[in-house]
């Protein structure tokens, strides 16, 4: 397969795909032993009182079962869990020294620094929302969140929402368009939804709004191309 | 100012203004009276041997002045610099604590955990390359890079080229292919260059190639959008 994939599968992704589809998924692609389980989307000391109360909003409309929320962990399976490289590609292997340094990029902050999200998904609606406060260490511009910062959290949870409503898939093209700067520290609502899916191809959009949802930060498309455990992707 | 502006201006690109349109331009906007300057992107224990080989070619081809090397720096000015957030919008304002916790995302990692990389600009081609390196805590999928790591660089690139030609911009979109995953802690080889200019609008774009340049990881267009220091951006 030509140009295809990027990065959505990550830990936070397989581990809401534990708690979507089951288990047993994940170990057939894995073939793991044990996994060591810690929830990193739920309230911390670093959450602001914006954050905690859009998350037990969130909680609330879990109560009846419309929506879900989605766990996030790191998952961390040792050594044969990367056997998933196997997956993708014919590419330069990375030594054994580096992978066992590896964290998954949306959780490699401490507490409050980095990436601060909870994420909820409604199967009906085929919808994803992530609530997400950026840190201190996500600094673009003096004062405001980095591009970059605010385009990992779009890929995640547009990611999020195709693999909770799809299965496996991998990021094949994003388009962002940045409409006002995010004040650092301060929380942002991304919604996203399912719009299309052609073959392998799922085409998902999201926007990303202030908590008063007066101000439109983002928006965004994303096209993300199915994974096939029988077939190489090249 | 209606939608138009994201996170392209980082202490990264900032820094690159300093030595390709030199300080006054940068004193003018911040007001500020002492800057503590290291280059961070020298090469240091992290870095593989390709990198190190690349860096040291590109370091050649400035010999002759048709390349510059563009220095990084966390420019670490306390208080003031942040007076930079009034240029923006009249958004809710950080909280002092919180921005004195303040870092520059692609700089927020230690030595060889995070965004390794270094910047080279030829002006008579309007092009920038950043010779990138991801270290062990960008993971997306296992062993390979996140494609949101990826899209922060690819923003800082086509900033700096756009900054380095044209002076201070903002991102308003950027459009990502991503074609072929990236292992984790390999370099790749991120060329820009200017495409067309209309009025405040910059279009730039770029690919994103292995060392060897076999692999085509990923092409991209951006559009920055001109900051005029004259008027506020709402």
């Amino acid at each position: 397969m030509d140009g295809c994939l990027h990065c959505v599968f990550t830990w936070q992704k397989a581990c809401s795909i534990f708690h979507t589809q089951g288990w047993k998924h994940l170990r057939r692609s894995f073939s793991t032993e044990k996994v060591i389980h810690k929830d990193h989307s739920l309230p911390n000391p670093s959450w602001s009182k914006d954050l905690r109360l859009l998350f037990d909003q969130f909680m609330k409309k879990c109560e009846d079962g419309s929506w879900k929320h989605l766990p996030s962990s790191e998952c961390k399976v040792p050594q044969r869990i990367h056997s998933f490289k196997t997956y993708f590609l014919d590419s330069k292997p990375v030594k054994e020294d580096q992978l066992s340094q590896a964290r998954p990029f949306t959780r490699s902050y401490e507490v409050g620094q980095g990436f601060e999200y909870a994420m909820f998904y409604n199967e009906d609606e085929k919808r994803t929302v992530c609530l997400f406060q950026g840190g201190p260490y996500l600094e673009g511009p003096p004062g405001f969140l980095h591009g970059g910062a605010l385009a990992t959290m779009i890929d995640t949870t547009l990611g999020v929402c195709t693999i909770s409503c799809m299965g496996l898939f991998m990021t094949a093209n994003l388009n962002i368009n940045f409409k006002s700067p995010i004040p650092l520290c301060s929380v942002v609502v991304i919604s996203s939804q399912l719009d299309k899916v052609e073959g392998r191809k799922v085409f998902v959009s999201c926007n990303v709004r202030s908590v008063d949802e007066k101000t439109l930060h983002s928006d965004a498309t994303g096209l993300f191309i199915k994974l096939d455990p029988e077939k190489s992707l090249t």
